[in-house]
């Protein structure tokens, strides 16, 4: 490599710089038994859709696992391992019971969780109903996504909910997959690369000459957002390591007001995305448009799995299309599923082009990185720390089972009141206003749920004085 | 393993079982040099149909090897190695000739033993000519099916007929073949896997709730046979280990007869399947409704390839369909070939999908065998030990080129008197009349074949007090 | 292999020639840093079409390297690494600019010899603009074909500029790309293999039984040119080893003038093929009408690729036809060019079907070779010393950038006066004859190319006493 670099800075130097190193597999790789894929098995992954359970069983494969997914005929969901017991038929083939799944070629039964229910062909008093259990993880649904834990079992966390699947009231989830032929990471980290957004989705900058851009599909957003202006940002690790967010600070028309985004992952692989509307410019506390896994198939494919929120704080103006988000589709930043032909992901390239044709899996090695990738680097350190087991635990993500208080997300947009003021560094007020708000949402972590709206809001309020009020 | 199988106890634990440890070789493979390859290259194994060979050759592969298989313009079969020994050239281009087959690139011509005839671009005294043949196997027809011997030239043994072959006068082979994309060894094992038959051949059983089972093309016809009770079953070596049969004894609903079922394997890959019609249960000394080898295409591939046998014996009110006999394709045993849709498969599940779901090449170490599994560890059991030359051979497969004694199959299906006895226990009753129809199988073997079938009959009769001529 | 070579000396005696050795990587092999592989490089070699060049991005893989070509507006010819320098998106997906191509994740933009234009998301005083070049080739556009220079910088020669490409005058370059699912080495080496034309393109005898040969497109031509009468032939090293050609003869029916054809291989991958229409019998000094490269793609795909020329002088009669010559398609040789089904290519085999079947790299160790192999041993064992750098430079290669003076190649068809003499050797005469006009040829190196084919004429006319000027 050293060689590699030296020879590169020449121009037609591309025959010095033809080895192509291997991928990081501490961060990359998932399969059973690899460090990212311990971290990632002990919380709760969505594996498919609800809709994906028919009166057949699904093949599912998650981090390098063949399973089988299925919802018997009493409602319960079984994720099983996908090769029967017995000899190995796969239950793919096998048939739904009243309760668990038959396997086709000796009728054994299991339940969903790996309980011996029947062996048709063998003695009553079988010592093989006391010995054996099939593979089988925890499932449950939840609004329309099937969730499995891969864990060790006696790890088994409490299912995680976040304050942002709540709010406001009548918050509708709706349940969208999107498969991806490439690894997990170089997707996830793609929200901490703030900067792509108004490059990559700006269609008058990333399109072929003559293609007319607000003519391609939910490909025209970036701009009415204000993406394309570059805002001032911060990139900060919360949760002692365990998550990270991007503050994107940006000033509106008026000089007088700021929108301050915040996009929080939280490791290793969920993350929250902020309204995509134009209205973001306007609004106060809008939280969450996507929430979002990023579950790894095996090592080179994955899915982009979780839900798409409908309400009228992260859209009032009722933008948004529930027909269009399911399985393999999402109605808006056009080209982040894939399914488009090649020739159209040329002509406007989109996440799914730019993602997917990193490599099956991203060669860190090879990258020249810049301020740009601030936010990715972070990402991957904190992550290495934390499969590293370097990451002390946080008390925001310590839930227990039946506990009442929900996690809470840093995510959200907010215009706040920060008139331009001459002569003063405009980016340094911004970024400052920006860490006060981050600020404020993790000291709400200490106040309980039923409370902590009013709370925030009045914070924000103070600290702005009350100019939405006023506005008002 | 030993971890994996112990912390498999316990409910919603495959967490603890995600290892697969390497399926077994000793068994499964038979490339080129292999203990079990060299065991059935040792024996005349079919490797395509008759109507595959048309005025151009056929390229197969048998065994992990390259072949070109074709019928030349006098008639004369050929096998050859399809790389040409010239230069590589596939012979699947080449022109088949009036004597042999010319390579298309510089025109060589082989004879089917691979003597070469013509090197139109060499010197008339080549010494090639004296110093090269190219790599030929010795093949022939019959009856709709190609042979070759792939194994040493000096221990190629007599081209086997079994007496099932002709009997009863004007039986009929039609041949079938039907590729299958896993190893050969799990599809061969499923014969001695009886107690599969009551099971995934019962469509009220193995059909996704909601299908109508007798509208599936030949899937009802287990429960007519009477195949879903539960037989009486023993599973016995034959001919010193070079073979194994299971014997399968159903009491008839007079209460009176049973109906005796002898399926005999001979080793490696050779078996014969008795009727498949509800007359099995009122006759006597049918004998085989389909011979089939079990030919490896390569370790993850294979052929069942044979012949369907039509005649009054086994198919006394001609249920059969010749029309639905051939390439892919069979007339009884719904879902025993591909080439259903994947949801045909999940809904109705047949032996095609129950087979070769089990991985591509099954793995042994996986299973946790019980009662319905004894025939099928037997069964690797004497494959195991005849690889590795334990076996003795045995005089009943000593067939020596014009010999006219053919070789004797126990496959047969007979109704034998038995009355159902009270206090007495049928299983031991049934067993030991099974047992009795096995010996006299096997006594028959010393007697002349012309005097062979009388001589059955007559001991049949001695056995049950002639029920049969009374009866009528 | 001594003991499979020994045991195949007898008939039906594949099963002692299962064993498949290894190809030859020192001659096939040209992945970066393979021996063959540098010497390719140091090359300029064609590596698309010019047509392939649109508004969009052109992904293409040489010598195993990933790479993407493209015409920035302004015209310049970009052969860049695929992957770009920022993270690694794939810039197949890049957006072609007036100057240079932009990366769509974060809008990077480089210019055809790697600078970076533009960095979007990175501050205007980054120290990346100073350290970091994109790989890139140098490439340039000739009549429709693109070329690339892959070899070290230091090291790159002109651009070859051959005399057939400007003679006659007229001569029009019809650019041509043909795919090949095999090594380049073994499509390379066919044409030295001169005997095989007779034979695989005599559709006489290479078609199944009933194929009509007049009626399948362009497979008829060998036989009307007379390449179905075996020549007299020689095959000659050239320019210290740089090349070689052959030297073939035949005499025409008048018995009293031979026809003499030369063709010379260039190596390591350049050749230059003479008139392929029945003129040829009458013609004297016709040149080229087909330059070919043949550029592996990987070790097991490469491309033939080159110019079919249109003049009066290797196509008087205007047999060929101008719209049948471009990407996957040539106007003779039917079979040439793959894309045909793989049942016509059963039934009328040609080039493709013979090169790219002798498995995906032809394994030497396996060939039997004779004397119509001569021409293919020479030209392996002289591409051995090239890679071995046994092979001293020729001055007849040495071209300064700027020189006037053109490359000239020995390739050349020409009738020449040489009675039949009964009682004299009339190969030997033949072989005589050939020889002399290919020293003649190359004596005509030492002549300045203005002066040059008046030099050749003259020098044949004496020769062969100014035959063809009595004739007329």
């Amino acid at each position: 490599m050293t060689k590699n670099k030296k020879a590169a800075h020449m121009p037609y130097g591309a025959y010095h710089k033809t080895t192509i190193p291997a991928h990081d597999p501490e961060l990359a790789s998932t399969d059973p038994g690899t460090p990212m894929g311990e971290v990632m098995r002990k919380q709760w992954q969505p594996v498919c859709m609800s809709e994906q359970l028919t009166d057949v069983p699904k093949a599912i494969r998650i981090m390098g696992e063949d399973l089988v997914a299925f919802r018997d005929r009493s409602g319960n969901i079984g994720v099983l391992q996908r090769h029967c017991s017995h000899r190995g038929t796969s239950l793919e083939y096998g048939i739904i019971q009243p309760k668990g799944i038959r396997c086709c070629y000796h009728g054994w039964v299991y339940d969903v969780d790996g309980t011996i229910l029947e062996m048709p062909a063998e003695p009553k008093d079988s010592k093989i109903y006391e010995t054996v259990y099939h593979g089988a993880y925890p499932a449950q649904e939840r609004d329309g996504l099937v969730f499995a834990y891969m864990g060790p079992p006696e790890e088994k966390p409490a299912f995680p909910d976040f304050d942002s699947y709540h709010r406001p009231d009548g918050n509708k989830l709706v349940p969208m997959s999107a498969f991806h032929t490439c690894n997990w990471l170089q997707v996830y980290e793609n929200i901490m690369d703030h900067l792509h957004v108004g490059l990559l989705h700006d269609p008058s900058m990333m399109s072929v000459e003559g293609v007319d851009a607000s003519e391609i599909k939910d490909m025209d957003y970036a701009a009415p957002m204000g993406f394309t202006e570059q805002p001032t940002l911060d990139w900060v690790p919360t949760r002692n390591g365990n998550g990270m967010c991007f503050i994107a600070c940006r000033r509106n028309p008026d000089q007088q007001t700021v929108w301050v985004r915040i996009l929080e992952t939280i490791f290793p692989n969920y993350l929250q995305i902020g309204c995509t509307f134009p209205s973001v410019r306007t609004s106060r506390r809008s939280q969450t448009v996507w929430t979002r896994w990023h579950v790894p198939v095996d090592d080179e494919n994955m899915l982009v799995i979780g839900w798409r929120h409908f309400n009228d704080e992260v859209d009032p103006l009722h933008l948004g299309r529930e027909e269009d988000v399911g399985l393999e589709k999402l109605d808006f930043l056009g080209g982040v599923v894939g399914g488009r032909s090649y020739e159209e992901g040329q002509r406007a390239p989109g996440d799914y082009e730019a993602l997917t044709s990193l490599r099956a899996i991203a060669v860190h090695a090879l990258e020249n990185s810049g301020y740009s990738d601030t936010g990715v680097y972070m990402c991957r350190k904190l992550l290495r720390d934390l499969v590293q087991g370097k990451t002390p635990s946080h008390k925001s993500l310590q839930l227990q089972e039946g506990d009442e208080n929900r996690l809470h997300t840093y995510s959200q947009d907010s215009v706040m009141n920060l008139p331009k003021e001459p002569g003063k560094d405009d980016h340094e007020a911004m970024r400052g206003l920006g860490q006060q708000i981050l600020q404020i949402m993790q000291e709400a972590d200490g106040v309980p749920s039923n409370n902590r709206e009013e709370y925030i809001h009045a914070r924000f309020d103070e600290l702005d004085g009350g100019y939405l009020q006023a506005a008002k």
